[in-house]
């Protein structure tokens, strides 16, 4: 059996898992008449926004389309679209399922608390095994199809080109996504508290608020669909680039370079097999929902141990054998191999692959164990946020920014210790071995996130529906995790992208090299362009989370006045004898987040191409590579920092609201409280709006460059 | 007459307008008994918590002259303690002027407005001429002495050593003042605001709070003694750096290589002079105030152009002449001259270094300009706060943060259009001569800074002592533009401190060659050692600020609990029958602020070190020299955001609220204000204390890197 089939016998079990359990899923009771009248009007709203959204994306892609139909030819347009549409449709399915997901729950909330961790955490699993796997399955079909049909060798520009195009596909899907859908729920959920919470003093999710279909909608439209295009994107572009580093870098025979790119897709299909295993290990016991959660992440991170040593195994066979032999990484490139970077390891060993993936499962459990500390209400940080709130909304707020810029410094750490490690033993290529096995783990990582939005859900449906207490209970204690759970996910997606910087910065050299080689560039940090390219790359970040925070504002307070409007013409929603209109809501916010997503998020995309040719004019060709590239960096290196700190902050900050609703520092109703409310409006967009949407902004910043090259290379 | 003694007439000139000044100053009526007793109380205060700073500071600084005098011999110690001493000295002097000219503009301003700002103004200026004045002096004179005396060549070692050593004497005051001033001022502002405002309801500088002292002596030992400690440094860096590259990078011999060294004490001189004109044309005439200081800053800044260009005349004759001859910034070094950066233009002429200072001045003009509008009450972004308190804490807070991420982009473009602009007329001297002639009006900017407390505290002692309300109506006019002023000089000092990044980053890539002529350096951006460096280099800023929001949080907590705990002892104190114990709480803070102010001071000081020995442990030498060169550009790249973020963003906020103060959305005591009041505790220690720190701890983390290579070598 080849590598390539069992990747895609990897990807069409993740497929099988996700039929299956949603089948499961939705064979469990939807519960009464009202509960499931308003996950209708949940379902319907979500799949308009989507519908539109997709729509709206839908004429940016065909236009992209058609300019890298033309520059870059028919294979890279052909994967441009496979990326960019399966991406749509890992959304579209997860968000399918978690719509109808969140009822059931409910409903399964009212007999036992695992009866509604299991509902909602499958629900999540779902989402989690179709990023995964579709994601696999399209790296591996493009590859089988090139190599095998296609007759290409594995090294082929066309193959490299393919690749990437894949990635960019995915990553514009993203970006849309992830900002859209994050400008969608932070509009509709600071809204809805704005009015109903503090103006009208009603509860979150009552039935009169005309905003809280829209706050649940938006769950499904952002935490899960647009989070779900953010970790296909990740997936999807480091398994790509690492395969791309493969054949730009190393230098070995065709068979042997097809064997080690094979084994990036090997490694995402074992990993699928335990994440798989590890979902059916989250269960209660005696433990917290948190502990149990946590027991399906670790069986699938220490399963993954065996699982990749006997993948690594299977694909290089004798594990201490150098790997493309003597003129391994050797500067002397002939036809088929390119100049290696320079500095990278001069050779390495099966064995040494394998160090580095675990590497790589040390970074993810690392991130997951800072993340918690950063956000769970049991440590100094989300303590010493409730403690301010003591002191008024000021101190609260000037805390929690604290904690949001001291949050970096760990991740950044374990992030600089990782390349340091894997560099040392295998360069380059070693780096995105890490980062690969990291990614394996996403169908976890996704499935432990998709749970939040179908347990926030589910206790909007428990409250609308005027369930019993107890089924509330139940369904605020599985959401209270969820906030710690999503910070681990943007972190993971973040972190990745620190460890792929490098070897996407490497993608571009090599190919500079390969287009351009009569360009001598300095890459040097004494060339002012490269400090130019470094500047503006990191102003990014800045100005797209300045972008995404205005949006929600902006949305925000568009909802407050729909709102205060229907209060106003129809007294009766707040009497409860007629209905509000929740629709005109949703539409409202709707085209508020369409409206709002579509600059910032071409935004990365025009900056490289912008960039480049206001330095050629300026300071002629190589110096505008040589800003590109500079560019490239500057974007992680400040985008690490700002993404970091806003999704550790507002997860920071919306559980030390929680922990003085547990009765802490005066509890709920308590001037401390009211601080706290405060600081969770603050963290809400920096945490589900600008923070996220940085991952796939970095990505496609640098994406587009090497797209760019290509372009200008001729195709 | 030499360039050296025109920097020495220019320094004394500056130095006896601040005695003339001051001896002005003191004759005017300092009003009351009453007033005289408040005034004594600050005065009290702000003496001893500078008392215990210095001392403080001065235990740290003989630890360092003890490690320099070991290992980088007697002559780079001297410079050190000249450096510290004279930071202390303008930040002293300026402190004591600003103390006694508070009430004296309490009292002027019972007449009229003019009287007010004349009063206070000059007061700036005294300050503001004292921080050029003895910065250049500090480095002509050593510059004289070596060159004289001690006949060196201008391009000698000792003398690159002995000016980045004065520097280094600058910076390391100035990291510790602008950070413990940070955090009194602010622990003492937002403490008092908390107990008095809040809790109390009492009115900002009422007697009864027992805070209101303290908060008075920060803004004097903060706003101004910890800023001039801060320009201070940015001068003798800014000078000193620029001296350094001529003499590392230009090929000439000793005679033209002195008249070209000179030329920045020239400039320097020249505008000292221009500054104090200026200073005699703030007048309000019809304007508005901030209008009134304005013809100041255009009239000194416009006069400039003429004075630079004699100046350059003067200094280098011919300016269509190339200087350095044709061997100039050749990459065949000789034992004269060092190799010069790769990249630096070819050559250059005297006026292409007059079109770089021109530059300069543009770049100071621009971030007036942006930070007007940014953090002015007629534009935009300070409307949008105020609009978005409308719907209370989390909005205001929202828009605030988008407001300052978003303040970032036109001086980051600014910045880089002038890297580029200068690079191309004359390499890294002509980007080193462009923040020359920007540093060069620090005599004026620090007038309008410094001008801030002043006006601040009369309006303080009008309150306290009773003055009729027209006074404080006046001092309030007189203390609104103060927010934007001080913004202004954070920005220009945060901005020129970018520019100087590559002129430093320069200065160690030379100095590396030659100390270590045998270690090939790889800087270019594919080794991830150079990813480490940068990536560690950008946590610095974050960390720091984190290390400073926490701590004004902790001090205001405290003061918090101090206040309370006086009012509840002594019931007299609220009825108005019996005094509070001012000199608790001062004391309080005073130690709060010594207290905090070591750890994150030392970071800057530390971590080039450990990095550098920590890389070379694990990757050798060269990739320890790169490692920590790239970290001196993370820290820029990264700092220059967080800096140019938090004090515009700080700036905003505060206006937002005055704006709302003076009116709009429904004025004092509206729910919009007290959303305004949060997001205005919110900036305070963004602006005052963590944003402004950060400047200081980018050039004290590249001198220390300089100072390395030389110990390093072997002194």
């Amino acid at each position: 059996m080849t590598t390539v089939s069992v990747a895609m016998i990897g990807g069409l079990i993740a497929v099988l898992y996700g039929a299956i359990t949603s089948r499961q899923l939705l064979g469990l009771s939807p519960g009464d008449a009202r509960m499931q009248d308003i996950a209708a009007a949940i379902q319907e709203g979500a799949k308009a926004y989507l519908g539109r959204q997709y729509t709206t994306i839908a004429i940016v892609g065909v236009a992209v389309a058609v300019v890298m139909a033309v520059t870059l030819g028919w294979l890279s347009t052909t994967a441009f679209v496979i990326g960019a549409v399966l991406s749509g449709v890992a959304g579209f399915v997860g968000m399918t399922i978690s719509v109808r997901a969140n009822v059931r729950t409910a409903e399964a909330a009212r007999t036992s608390l695992q009866g509604g961790l299991t509902a909602a955490f499958r629900s999540g699993a779902v989402t989690g095994m179709l990023v995964a796997g579709l994601g696999l399955l399209s790296i591996a079909v493009l590859f089988w199809y090139l190599t095998g049909p296609g007759g290409r060798l594995p090294n082929d520009r066309g193959i490299v080109e393919a690749l990437t195009a894949l990635a960019f596909g995915a990553s514009l899907i993203s970006i849309f996504a992830r900002l859209g859908g994050g400008i969608f729920t932070k509009a509709a959920d600071v809204g809805a508290d704005l009015v109903g919470k503090v103006e009208a003093g009603i509860p979150e999710d009552d039935p009169r608020n005309p905003a809280v279909i829209a706050d649940n909608v938006g769950d499904n439209v952002g935490d899960c669909a647009g989070m779900a295009a953010d970790l296909f994107e990740t997936y999807v572009v480091t398994l790509g680039v690492t395969m791309v580093s493969i054949a730009l870098l190393v230098r070995a025979d065709p068979a042997e370079l097809m064997q080690l790119m094979g084994l990036p897709l090997v490694i995402g299909a074992v990993c699928i097999v335990t994440s798989i295993i590890g979902t059916y290990a989250v269960r209660l016991g005696r433990g917290s929902i948190m502990g149990a959660l946590y027991k399906g992440f670790w069986a699938s991170a220490l399963l993954s141990i065996p699982a990749l040593y006997v993948a690594t195994r299977w694909v290089l066979g004798d594990l201490s054998a150098m790997i493309g032999g003597a003129g391994f990484l050797d500067a002397g490139a002939d036809a088929l191999t390119l100049d290696p970077d320079p500095g990278s390891a001069a050779s390495f060993t099966g064995m040494d692959l394998f160090w580095c993936m675990l590497v790589g499962l040390a970074v993810t459990a690392l991130i997951v164990w800072i993340t918690e500390y950063y956000t769970g209400t049991a440590y100094r940080p989300v303590k010493s946020i409730a403690k301010a709130s003591e002191t008024g909304h000021g101190t609260n707020v000037i805390q929690g920014l604290a904690i949001s810029l001291e949050a970096t410094a760990l991740p950044t750490l374990v992030i600089v210790v990782a390349v340091v490690v894997a560099y040392q033993l295998a360069g380059i290529i070693g780096i995105a071995f890490a980062a690969t096995a990291m990614l394996a783990q996403a169908g976890m990582v996704v499935a432990l996130d998709a749970y939040g939005p179908v347990t926030d859900n589910a206790g909007g449906i428990a409250e609308m529906a005027g369930l019993p207490d107890e089924v509330r209970e139940r369904t605020d204690a599985l959401d209270a995790v969820g906030n710690t759970t999503k910070a681990v996910t943007k972190g993971y997606a973040i972190g990745s992208a620190g460890l792929a910087a490098l070897v996407l910065f490497g993608a571009y050299t090599t190919d500079l090299r390969t287009y351009f080689p009569d360009v001598t560039v300095d890459f040097s940090l004494s060339n002012p362009y490269v400090i130019v390219g470094l500047l503006l790359g990191a102003l990014l970040p800045y100005l797209f989370g300045a972008f995404g925070m205005t949006a929600v504002g902006r949305a925000a307070g568009a909802v407050v006045e729909e709102v205060r409007g229907q209060f106003r013409d129809n007294p009766g929603i707040m009497a409860g004898t007629s209905r509000p209109n929740y629709g005109r809501t949703v539409d409202l916010v709707t085209r508020a987040a369409i409206r709002e997503m579509i600059v910032p998020s071409l935004l990365p995309v025009l900056s490289p191409i912008a960039v480049y040719f206001i330095v050629r004019a300026v300071a002629g060709q190589a110096n505008g590579f040589a800003a590109l590239g500079a560019m490239l960096l500057g974007v992680i290196v400040s985008g690490l920092f700002v993404a970091l700190s806003m999704t550790s902050g507002g997860g920071a900050w919306d559980n030390a609201k929680k922990y003085i609703e547990d009765g802490n520092h005066g509890g709920k109703g308590s001037e401390a409280h009211k601080a706290a409310v405060t600081g969770d409006t603050v963290g809400d967009p920096y945490k589900d709006t600008a923070g996220p949407a940085v991952n796939p902004m970095i990505k496609i910043t640098n994406i587009v460059a090497l797209l760019l090259l290509a372009a200008l290379a001729g195709g």
